[in-house]
């Protein structure tokens, strides 16, 4: 088993290359829950609906968020009676938001409902939210503690970034199935190139999952989201920035001191001070090819390791 | 001021007859709100809507309900990820439910949050739900008790009604802009042609709502929704026959006996043993014509009354 963590768009791509390349039943990928939040009394989790969309072939590759083929009469109609429209739900992807928060109101674990809509997509590979238990990230600026969507789309991550925090991590469960993966020795644990501060560090906030990793014995490979200083996408080289950190893929390894045992970066980038084994990739996913090359890459990478 | 009761579809066409003869300032329609129901979370208000949207001209003429304009992408979808589909959400219909089950949740009324959107969509009358505090019908059918919009919609109404009931009514407070409306000496009450079972007693239901129209002063004018021993619309004529009695204008006059001064009925139906003063006029209304043409009727029969 391969146990990925994983955040949104850049997360998703190389979950796509994995689940190119393994058997469905190989691999499990724990996504970020941290940035979820409730709008006009839907649940939304964006990590996990990227990684259903893009696993599912759903995903929009024009916007990079939402779904494909969307359309805008609810969001258009919604603005004209004067609500509010910074967060664009598209018609399609509604569907899954109202479901859900249903779901959610009668009982049903967010676990138990991702993966019904996982099988319900077609997607082989488990998709499941680092816990059940809601965990918010928010960030704290000059004017103080934002929630994280707030902050990343209606405020378009402009604020300066002091601090992060993880509302409701202390006391929040690890999901038990990825748990589970964990405490059964997997091939490897994943770490794909996502945002450090706000993709997969809530997810090692929860307690007992970076115990869990270290216990598993599995090689921890990360791949960097950073390359030539500049995040592919995302305010992952802007946040470095603004806590007092140049940007580099160096910067981003030292994020997750003592947990990699490999890193996957960008030919060309400097790796000095970099502990774990560094392996040099194209690690820009473009095409789908790209991203089961890389996929490859992350497994050669952790098998050595092992 | 002319006060007008009203349910969906009939009601609402004899309400923008009266909307185009009368200045916006002195027509109040007082919607049922018995058919509101909650389904996804959300709480949807069908009368209220059909009010609105008609008035404001974003009916749907095609399918007799929604909103003008209407796609189905998050319905599609929603079905797709196993949803219940049965109650059909139009893309731009959702958007006025999602918005109002929200400033619900945030402790607006259903006054204010229906008057909000009346004003935002430019219609002059005021609509008001009959009560803020929720009414729920309910039909019992051979098989015990129903929601009504399971009833109504989900099964089309086949299963034989035996009983209706208004839950929640007992403890339900009138509008208290609409009860202030039939204090103030109004020129008129109007009661739509709409079901009485299921539109208009509910509205009666609501305590002090009959005693408020009783001791306005005003002359109770209705408009019967049967012609011909038939509706125009829905299920009135069937309740009819499953409550033992034969479908016909005099039956529904007599559902009001004791509130009505006057009572407008299609040509060539029978009359005999209705109590009120009886006025012919063509009481379907197809074309806008028609609308205005009964509206005019219904103010001439009342002013005739005072």
């Amino acid at each position: 088993m391969i146990v990925a963590l994983s955040g949104g768009i850049g997360g998703a791509k190389l979950a796509l290359g994995l689940a190119r390349v393994l058997p469905p039943e190989e691999l499990l990928v724990v996504a970020n829950t941290g940035d979820d939040f409730e709008h006009y009394g839907l649940t939304i989790c964006p990590d996990i609906d990227t990684l259903t969309y893009t696993l599912a072939g759903l995903d929009n590759p024009v916007l990079g968020w939402g779904r494909a083929d969307e359309s805008w009469a609810f969001m258009d109609t919604l603005a004209g009676l004067g609500g509010a429209d910074w967060f664009r739900l598209g018609d399609r992807d509604l569907a899954l938001h109202v479901l859900r928060t249903h779901r959610l109101r009668m009982g049903e674990s967010l676990s138990a409902i991702t993966d019904d809509v996982r099988r319900r997509l077609g997607i082989g590979p488990r998709i499941l939210p680092m816990s059940d238990d809601p965990v918010r990230t928010r960030i704290r600026s000059d004017a103080g503690w934002i929630d994280f969507q707030d902050w990343f789309v209606r405020q378009r991550a402009a604020p300066v970034v002091r601090a992060v925090e993880f509302a409701g991590a202390a006391a929040a469960r690890p999901q038990p199935e990825a748990l589970a993966a964990l405490g059964a020795g997997p091939r490897a644990v994943v770490i794909c190139p996502s945002n450090p501060f706000i993709s997969i560090e809530p997810i090692l906030a929860v307690p007992g999952m970076r115990d869990a990793i270290l216990a598993s014995g599995a090689p921890v490979v990360a791949v960097s989201p950073i390359i030539a200083g500049q995040a592919v996408k995302g305010p992952t080289a802007k946040m470095f920035a603004e806590l007092g950190v140049a940007p580099s893929a160096a910067a981003v390894a030292a994020r997750y001191a003592g947990l990699l045992a490999g890193y996957v970066m960008e030919e060309g980038d400097d790796a000095e001070g970099i502990a774990p084994r560094v392996v040099r990739a194209r690690t820009l996913m473009t095409t789908l090819e790209d991203k089961v090359a890389l996929a490859r890459m992350v497994l050669a990478t952790a098998d050595a390791l092992r």
